[in-house]
C-alpha cells in the first residue's frame, strides 16, 4: 500500500513530465517551421497560407523574438478566449459538444469533491479500525471507507452521500442533455441550406425486370410523395479498374508525365461512360431529394412500402459523412453481419489474451533459438537476452492494444453502417465495453477477462458486486497512478504532437515537392471520437465509483478534466480537421455511458456495504439504481428524439423562412451534384487541376493559394465561415 | 411416480367429464329457451331476433324434435365449415387470428410429436438405467431422458432433436408471422372507410394563455400540415354530476317514470351546455382528422414539435377501442406511473403469498373462535370444523387468483394506455409472467416465488438451468394431469357456459321487462385476450420444454390444441361479442412469447444435460439460443413494423382508389361525430330512444327489432356485414 508520501512523489514526477511537455510545446509551436504542425486548422480553413513571419531567411525557420518565449503559457488563456458560438462556427458543433463532455466532468466532480472532502473524509479519518487491525495500511487507506468498523452507524453517511452524488450527477446530466438538445436543434435550424436537409437515403430498392433503378425510384416517389419529390441520384459502384486508374493517375501527376496522363485520362473517361451505361454498376440505393425540408422529414420518418425491408428511408448523412461502401447491403445480410460481429466481439473481449499468450510463449529465448538456431550466439549475449525476456512478451499485447481501435472500426464497417459518424459511435461503444471489462474490472480483480467471466458464471449474482466491491478500496492507489500517467501525461503529450511533428519534417525533407504535397504532409488529425470518448468515460466511471469509497481519487480526476478541457480546446481551435458534422448525434451515447457508470458505482457500493455488516442499508441502496434507470428512461423519452428525428414544426418554419427570403432559388441545380461518389468527384478534380495547370503554367514548386479540394473540408465551400480570426492565438506573434 | 395405468385412469376420468360437458351442451343448446345464451352473436349482429322455432307454446321453450338430439355432435363440423375470409367478415380479424394461435400450436406440435415418438421414444426406452438404479420409477419415466445412462453417446440424439424442433418451430413461426402480416395489411386495405384511418390522436397539447385548446390545435395543424389537415375534435371531460345524472336517468327509464325523466333530461342538457362552454373540462388532447389516409399516416409517424413530449401523435384507436379516461395524462406522470406499476408488479409476482399466508393463518378454527367467540359452539361441530380447516386456507388463494386478471387490468389502466386493446395486451404480458413464475417454475421447484427468487439470487447463473432442468423430467406426470384438468375439462366447460346460462335464466325470470333488458341479460362475453392468450402460452411452453425431455406429454398438448381450436371457433362464430378490432395487433406479443418458450426450453435442456456428464454438448446447445435470438431479431425487423406503422404506399393507393370511386364524399361530415365520449353519446341515445318510443307508443313488453346502440358493435353500423348466414349452425334445426 502506497503512503501519501509515495503518491506525492509519483504526482510530482508526473506533474514535472507534464510540465516538460508543455514547455517543449511552448518552444516548438512558435517556431515558424513548425507552423503547419501546430496550426493546420487555419491552413485548412484557408485563413493562413504561410507562417506569419516575414523578414530574413532564418526567420522562416526559427523564432528569434525572445519576448514570445517569456509568454510560453499564454496559449492556455488564448484557448479559453473564443466563446462557444464562435467555436461552433469555427470547428463545428461536434467539436464544441465534445468539449462539453470535459465540462460535464468538471461540473459533476468539482462539487462532489468539495462535499466529499468536507463531509466524508472527517467521517472516515476519525476511526481507528485499521490501526487496531493486523493489516498493513497507509494514510490513504485511513481516508477511505476501509477505516470504518463493521456494522458502524457511520455507514449512513455513505448512503446519504451516495444519494446526494446520484442526484447531483443526474441533475447535471439532465441540464447538459437539455442544453445540448437545444444547441443541436438551434444548429440545425440556424444553418444555411445544406443538401442533407432536403435529402433522404433510400436503401433496398427492390429489383424490377422492366425498369432501371433510376426509373423505379423516380416512379415510386412521384406516386407516393407527389407534392414533395424533387429529384434523385442513383448510386454507382465504381469498378476496381477505374479505382486503380484514378490512383495511378494521381501518382503520375506528381511526376508530371503528361503524356501518360492524357492517355489515362481518356481511359478514365471511357470507363466512366461504361459505368454510367452499365446497369450492373448501379446499386439498389439512391439519394432522393425533396422540394422542402418538410417533405424530406416526412419521408425519412415514415415507412414507405408494405414490406418493411424494402424502400428503407433514413436521413441522408452529410455528403462528407457518407460511408459509400456500405450503402448497398441487403437486409438479410445486415442481420447476419450483426450476429457475426456480436459473436466476434464477444470473443475479442473475453478471449483476446489467448492468442497473445500463445505469441508470448513462442517469443521467449528458447523458442527463438529453436526456430532460428543460427541466431543463438547473438541471443545468448546477456544484454540482448535481458531485452528479449523483458520486452518481447509485452510487445504482443502492446501491438494488439495499438491496433484495437482499428480492429473495432473494421468490425463496425463490416456491420454495415452508412455514415462515418455512426461507425465511430459504434466503435466507441465497443471500445468502452472492452475498457470496462479489461481495464476497469481487469485491474480490480486481477486475472484475464476470460477468467473473470468464468468466475462470474460460477458465482451467484449477488456475490459479484461483493467480490468487486471489496477489492475497490484497495485499488485506489493503483488508479491514482493510472490517472496521472494515462490522464495527465497523456493529455500533455497530446498537445506536443510529437509523431505528426517528426513525420511532417521527414516528409517535408524527402517527399514534398508542391504546395499540395505539403498540405498533405500536414496531417492535422481529427478528434477521434471512437478512441477519445471511451477514455473520458473511464474517468467518469472511476470518479463515480470512488466518490463514496475513497474520495482521495477525486482531485486527480478533477485535474484531469480541467487539463484535458484546456488542451483539447486548443487542439480543436488550432489543429484538428473536422471530418464530418453530425450535429452532436453522439450525446445520447455519452449520457447513457455516464448513467451506466452511475449504476455500476451504486451496485458496487451495495456489494461493499453488504460485506461490512451493514445489511440494513440494502433496501436504501437498491432503490438508487431503480431511480437512476427511471431517470434514464425519462431522459430517453424527453431528449433522445431530438437526436433521431426531425420535428415537422421546425422543418416547416425553416421552409417558410426560405420561401420568403429566396423565392427563386433553383434547388434542383443546387442538389444535383451534392451526393457523388468521391472517386468520380476526384476524377473531376484532376481534370480541373490539369486544365488549370495547363492554363496557368506555374512552376511546380511555387506555392499556390488555391486549395486542393481533397483535404479542404466541405464547410469551407458551402457555409460562409467568418473571414476574421480574432481568437487565433498567433496573432500576437507578428512583429 | 404415476404409472401408465394411473395416467390412463386419470385420462379416462377427464375424457369422460369433458364428454359429459359436451353432451350437456348438445342438449341445452338446441332448446329454444337457451337460444340467447348459446347464439348471442347472431342476435347482436341483428341477424336473429327470436329462436328459429315456431308452432306450439311448448316449442318456444323445449325442443321436441328428437332427430336433432341424435346429431348432437354436429356442431363440431359446423364450426369448421365457415372459411376464414368469411369468419373475418363475421367476427373480425382479431378473432380469426386468435384462432390461428391454436392452429400454430397444432402446426408446431403434431410433426414434433410424430418425430419424437418415432425417434426419441425408442432411444429412451431401450436403456435400463432406471432398472439398475435404486430409484422408484414407472414406465412413463422409461420413456423420458432419465432412462439414458450418464455420459451416454445417445444424448446426441437429443441434441440433434433440439435442433430439429427449434428449426421447425422457427419455420412455422416465420410462416405464421408472414401470413398474419399480409392478412393484417390486406384487412386494413380492403376495409371500407373508417374514421380511424383518417384520424390521429394528439396528446399533451401545451397550455396557451391566449388560445383555447381547440384554436391551438387548429392553428398548429393548419400551419404544420397545411395540405392535409381537415378537422379536429377536442376531448371533453364529463363531470361527475353529469355522469351520475346519466346513470340515474338510465335507471328511471326502466320504470317508466317519465316525469322525472323529463326533469332529468333538462338537467343533462343544462349540464352539457356548461361542459361545452367551460374551458376547465376541455382536456389537452384531441382527435385530429386529415383529408387523406396519407396525411394521417404521415402525422402519426412523425414528430411534430421540438419538444418531443408535446404534441404527441399516434394512430387513433377505433372509436369503440378508445379508453377515454387515459387520454389526458401528462408525460411526466406517465413515466412515474410506469415506475410505480413496475415495482408493484414485481411485489405482486414475488410476494403475493405473504398476505395470503397471513389471511390463512387468521382463517383457522382458533383464530375465528378468538375473534368471534359466540360462534364457538357451531364451529366445534366436527363437520364444520373439518370444512373450515380443509377449505378456508385454500379459499384466500382461490379468491386472489380469480381477481388476478382484474388486478392486472387495473394496473394497466393506471399505467395510462389509451386503447382497450393495448390495455389487454399489457395485462396479458403481465399475466404470462405471473404464470411463468408461479405456475411453471412454482410447480417445478416447489416453493413460493419469493423463496425461488431468494434461491436464484444466491445461485450462480449457470446453476439455475441445472436446478430447474434436473427437476423437469420428474414433473411430467404432474403436468399431464394439469393439461387434462385445466386444458381439456376447462375447454369443454367453456362451451357449456354454465354461469351465463344460469344468470341469464335468473335475470330473465326476475328482471327482464323489455326486449332491451333481455338483450342486456344475454351477456355474450368476449374473447378475453388478457386471460386466454397467456393460458395458451403455458401450453406452448410445456410442449417445447418437454418435447426433448419427456415426449409423452406431447399427445396431450396436441389434443388440447385441437379441442380448443374447435370449441373457440364455435364460440367465436356463435357467442362472443367483438368489443373492438385491433387488426391482430397482438401477434408480435404472441410470437415473442413462443420465442421465449423456445429459449427457455433450450436453456433447461442445456442445464439438464450438463448434469448428465454430457458437457461436450454445451457448445452445441449454447448456439441454439443465440440463433433463436437472431431469428427473433430478424422477424422483428421484417414483420413487426406492419403492426406499428402504416406504409405510405398503401395509404396512397387507398386514397387514389377512394378519390376515383367516390370523388364527392363529404369526409368532414362523416368524421364530425366519430369520436365522442360515450357518456355524451349515451345521452343522445336516450333522447332518441325517448322520442322514438313516444312516437311509436309500443307496449313495453312487445319485442322490437330495433337494436339498442349500447350493445350493438360498431361494425354493424358502419361496415356492411353480409346479410346471409349460410354457416350459422342452427339453420338445420328449422322444421
Amino acid at each position: 500500500m502506497a503512503t501519501i508520501a509515495d503518491i506525492s512523489v509519483a504526482a510530482s514526477i508526473n506533474i514535472l513530465s507534464a510540465f516538460a511537455f508543455f514547455v517543449a510545446f511552448a518552444v516548438l509551436r512558435i517556431q515558424p517551421i513548425n507552423d503547419r504542425v501546430y496550426f493546420p486548422k487555419w491552413y485548412l480553413k484557408g485563413l493562413r497560407s504561410s507562417p506569419l513571419q516575414s523578414g530574413a531567411f532564418v526567420h522562416k525557420f526559427v523564432n528569434l523574438d525572445f519576448h514570445s518565449y517569456l509568454r510560453f503559457l499564454n496559449w492556455m488563456p488564448a484557448a479559453m478566449r473564443m466563446p462557444e458560438p464562435e467555436l461552433i462556427d469555427h470547428a463545428g458543433l461536434d467539436s464544441a459538444v465534445y468539449l462539453r463532455i470535459y465540462l460535464t466532468g468538471l461540473k459533476i466532480f468539482v462539487p462532489i469533491a468539495v462535499i466529499a472532502f468536507t463531509v466524508m473524509v472527517p467521517v472516515n479519518w476519525t476511526n481507528s479500525t485499521l490501526e487496531h487491525s493486523n493489516l498493513t495500511f497507509s494514510n490513504i487507506d485511513k481516508l477511505s471507507i476501509s477505516n470504518i468498523p463493521h456494522g458502524s452507524k457511520r455507514f449512513w453517511t455513505h448512503i446519504v452521500m451516495a444519494y446526494v452524488f446520484t442526484f447531483w450527477t443526474c441533475y447535471v446530466l439532465k441540464r447538459e442533455y437539455e442544453t445540448i438538445t437545444s444547441m443541436r436543434l438551434q444548429f440545425i435550424a440556424s444553418e444555411h441550406r445544406r443538401p442533407d436537409q432536403f435529402t433522404v437515403l433510400v436503401r433496398n430498392v427492390p429489383p424490377d425486370p422492366d425498369e432501371s433503378v433510376s426509373e423505379l425510384v423516380e416512379h415510386f416517389f412521384m406516386v407516393n410523395h407527389p407534392d414533395h419529390y424533387l429529384t434523385h441520384q442513383v448510386l454507382l459502384q465504381p469498378t476496381l479498374i477505374y479505382d486503380e486508374v484514378s490512383i495511378n493517375y494521381g501518382k503520375t501527376l506528381v511526376f508530371g508525365l503528361s503524356n501518360l496522363v492524357n492517355y489515362l485520362l481518356k481511359l478514365i473517361a471511357a470507363e466512366r461512360l461504361k459505368i454510367d451505361n452499365n446497369a450492373k454498376h448501379i446499386m439498389p440505393a439512391a439519394f432522393v431529394s425533396f422540394k422542402t425540408r418538410w417533405g424530406a422529414a416526412v419521408c425519412a420518418q415514415t415507412q414507405q412500402s408494405r414490406n418493411p425491408t424494402l424502400w428503407l428511408t433514413e436521413w441522408a448523412p452529410e455528403p462528407r459523412d457518407v460511408y459509400w461502401n456500405n450503402l448497398a447491403i441487403p437486409y438479410v445480410s445486415l442481420t447476419i453481419r450483426r450476429l457475426v460481429i456480436a459473436v466476434a466481439f464477444f470473443f475479442l473481449t473475453f478471449c483476446f489474451m489467448i492468442p497473445i499468450a500463445f505469441v508470448q510463449s513462442l517469443a521467449n529465448v528458447e523458442g527463438i533459438e529453436k526456430a532460428l538456431p543460427f541466431l543463438k550466439p547473438i541471443i545468448e549475449k546477456k544484454v540482448i537476452k535481458g531485452f528479449i525476456q523483458g520486452f518481447l512478451p509485452g510487445i504482443a499485447l502492446k501491438i494488439f492494444l495499438i491496433f484495437l481501435p482499428s480492429i473495432l472500426m473494421l468490425m463496425s464497417k463490416f456491420e454495415g453502417f452508412s455514415s462515418i459518424s455512426a461507425l465511430e459511435r459504434r466503435s466507441a461503444t465497443r471500445y468502452y465495453i472492452f475498457q470496462f471489462i479489461n481495464v476497469f474490472l481487469g485491474s480490480i480483480i486481477t486475472g484475464t477477462a476470460f477468467q473473470q467471466l468464468n468466475n462470474f458464471i460460477h458465482q451467484s449474482p449477488n456475490e459479484i458486486p461483493k467480490t468487486i466491491g471489496v477489492s475497490i478500496p484497495m485499488k485506489a492507489t493503483f488508479f491514482i497512478t493510472y490517472i496521472m500517467v494515462d490522464g495527465w501525461a497523456g493529455v500533455a503529450g497530446e498537445i506536443l504532437r510529437l509523431r505528426p511533428l517528426i513525420i511532417y519534417h521527414l516528409k517535408n525533407f524527402f517527399v514534398v515537392k508542391t504546395e499540395t504535397d505539403r498540405e498533405e504532409a500536414m496531417n492535422p488529425g481529427s478528434l477521434g471520437f471512437n478512441t477519445g470518448e471511451p477514455q473520458i468515460q473511464l474517468y467518469f466511471l472511476l470518479g463515480l465509483v470512488y466518490a463514496v469509497v475513497s474520495p482521495i481519487l477525486l482531485p486527480f480526476i478533477v485535474i484531469f478534466f480541467g487539463l484535458a478541457y484546456i488542451v483539447y480546446r486548443h487542439q480543436i481551435m488550432n489543429v484538428y480537421n473536422q471530418e464530418y458534422e453530425s450535429a452532436a448525434a453522439f450525446w445520447p451515447d455519452v449520457h447513457g455511458r455516464i448513467i451506466i457508470a452511475l449504476i455500476v458505482s451504486q451496485l458496487l457500493l451495495l456489494g461493499l456495504l453488504s460485506t461490512k455488516d451493514a445489511s440494513q442499508s440494502t433496501p436504501f441502496l437498491i432503490t438508487l439504481p431503480v431511480l437512476t434507470i427511471c431517470f434514464d428512461r425519462y431522459c430517453k423519452g424527453r431528449y433522445e428524439p431530438a437526436f433521431v428525428r426531425y420535428p415537422l414544426q421546425q422543418a416547416m418554419m425553416k421552409d417558410i423562412l426560405d420561401r420568403t427570403r429566396e423565392p427563386n432559388v433553383n434547388l434542383k441545380d443546387y442538389l444535383r451534384s451534392a451526393y457523388i461518389h468521391p472517386v468520380f468527384k476526384a476524377g473531376d478534380d484532376y481534370e480541373n487541376n490539369l486544365v488549370s495547370e495547363d492554363e496557368e503554367q506555374e512552376p511546380a514548386l511555387v506555392p499556390t493559394k488555391r486549395q486542393s479540394r481533397r483535404t479542404t473540408p466541405f464547410s469551407s465551400k458551402y457555409s460562409g465561415s467568418s473571414q476574421s480570426f480574432p481568437y487565433e492565438v498567433d496573432q500576437n506573434l507578428q512583429p
